[in-house]
């Protein structure tokens, strides 16, 4: 089977134009495929509202119980199923997900080091089984960043996470490519210039950008990875603006294409 | 397919130690079954936390769009994540459901004639298809108070409704009961009298309880509903204590039976 996972974030959910933009393209965008998506501001504004402020510890939010309760709301509540009802009209058979759900991602609350992220989770497991089900069936699983221990404990997990271990679970018995939708065009050279776009990164041209000091900081996490996913069998792995989801779709080039070897090229 | 449809309400899952007794004993409910749930006083106590305060008319609730929007995240969120999560920790796979989700309830929203109720749905059709395969799938559908209607709008819809809706279509081409779990023994000759259950009603009983003022008022839009979902060939359908449904399901007397003839009495 080839399946194409799209993962947006909070510079898409945040704008309800945007959001019904790339909804439409998606609904667009050919073959089987996934949908994951996290909750951007909104779950801090709700939380707010509610009196449960955001604890930050080293760049980090802490899930308190109060704080996983918002998440719950906004995420499976709120914006899953907002975007479930958009891409019905769009004629897209979605469904809406959390990692509990048909038990579709087992994960473990994150053990206590240093600090204690609280009810956050680490994937242990993917249930492809499920999802092989549903794509078969025509219907668009829509999954949110909510998992859960199968011991009862719904957990907090990052959602860029969740759509690097689903494809590579996914990637051992088909083929399957990953879209991350962000809030630039691509990796760039200069990211204040989104027409400074690199077009296509593979291993050496990566280990070359980093020693010039061209890819730093937060993009490095990202394409690390972005190659983790692709040293575990995953096709390849696309970085761009969610308005040009469908030109990498059809292989034109629009943001930035990470594939594991130079022979890749075009 | 023989089809069981569960309906709880707030009485249950307003209490977290009464949600987890009730889960259990679902979790030994035999056979294919399907969980409806609404959301209580807990809807409730977020929105005015929110500042969105329960607007009613006539003593029903006007859903508006902020008052959608916090019923979508405690029903669809909140609510419905925790029964699943807890349900598969029993070893049930369960799978949480709005309306949008798989197109499972189509409902338009109701037409203003001299209330205007808002975004409250009234159900047009049930994706039986889907049921089926989930329940032949080993799914166990957990269904909250929200549906939609295909053309991306999200709508409040009674519970209770639901799951009469729901096991009326089911009953087309099923063996289907409908059991509506309630914060009364059943249908009380003494309202306050838990011990004076009436154990079984049928058409007969029923208009000579009603003749004789023992059933009155907000029971009569409840049984005239049971009636309904009977005289569209549901099985039986059942009204008691939800710590009673085992009992029930194992055909002891336990709360009321509503049956459709006279010489279908045990």
């Amino acid at each position: 089977m080839n399946i194409s996972i799209i993962k947006i974030g909070g510079n898409v959910i945040d704008y309800p134009e945007k959001l019904n933009e790339f909804l439409y393209l998606f609904s667009r965008f050919p073959g089987n495929k996934i949908l994951i998506h996290g909750g951007g501001i909104m779950a801090s504004k709700f939380g707010e509202s509610l009196g449960v402020m955001p604890e930050m510890v080293d760049g980090r939010r802490i899930t308190d119980k109060d704080t996983l309760d918002v998440v719950t709301m906004v995420y499976a509540g709120l914006i899953n199923k907002q975007i479930v009802a958009k891409l019905q009209h769009l004629k897209q058979n979605a469904l809406g997900m959390t990692g509990a759900d048909g038990n579709l991602i087992r994960s473990i609350k994150r053990p206590v080091k240093t600090i204690d992220y609280g009810f956050v989770g680490d994937i242990k497991e993917i249930n492809i089984d499920l999802l092989e089900t549903m794509l078969s069936g025509n219907l668009l699983p829509v999954v949110c960043a909510i998992t859960h221990d199968k011991k009862g404990q719904l957990l907090n997990t990052n959602a860029d996470t969740i759509a690097s271990v689903m494809a590579t679970s996914l990637a051992t018995k088909h083929n399957v490519n990953l879209y991350f939708c962000f809030d630039k065009a691509g990796v760039l050279i200069d990211e204040k210039n989104d027409n400074s776009i690199i077009p296509l990164i593979n291993e050496e041209i990566y280990s070359e950008l980093k020693k010039e000091n061209v890819i730093h900081s937060g993009m490095i996490p990202k394409l690390d990875n972005a190659f983790s996913a692709l040293n575990k069998g995953v096709n390849h792995v696309w970085i761009g603006k969610a308005e040009n989801l469908l030109l990498a779709a059809k292989g034109k080039l629009s943001g930035t294409t990470i594939e594991k070897h130079k022979y890749d090229l075009y």
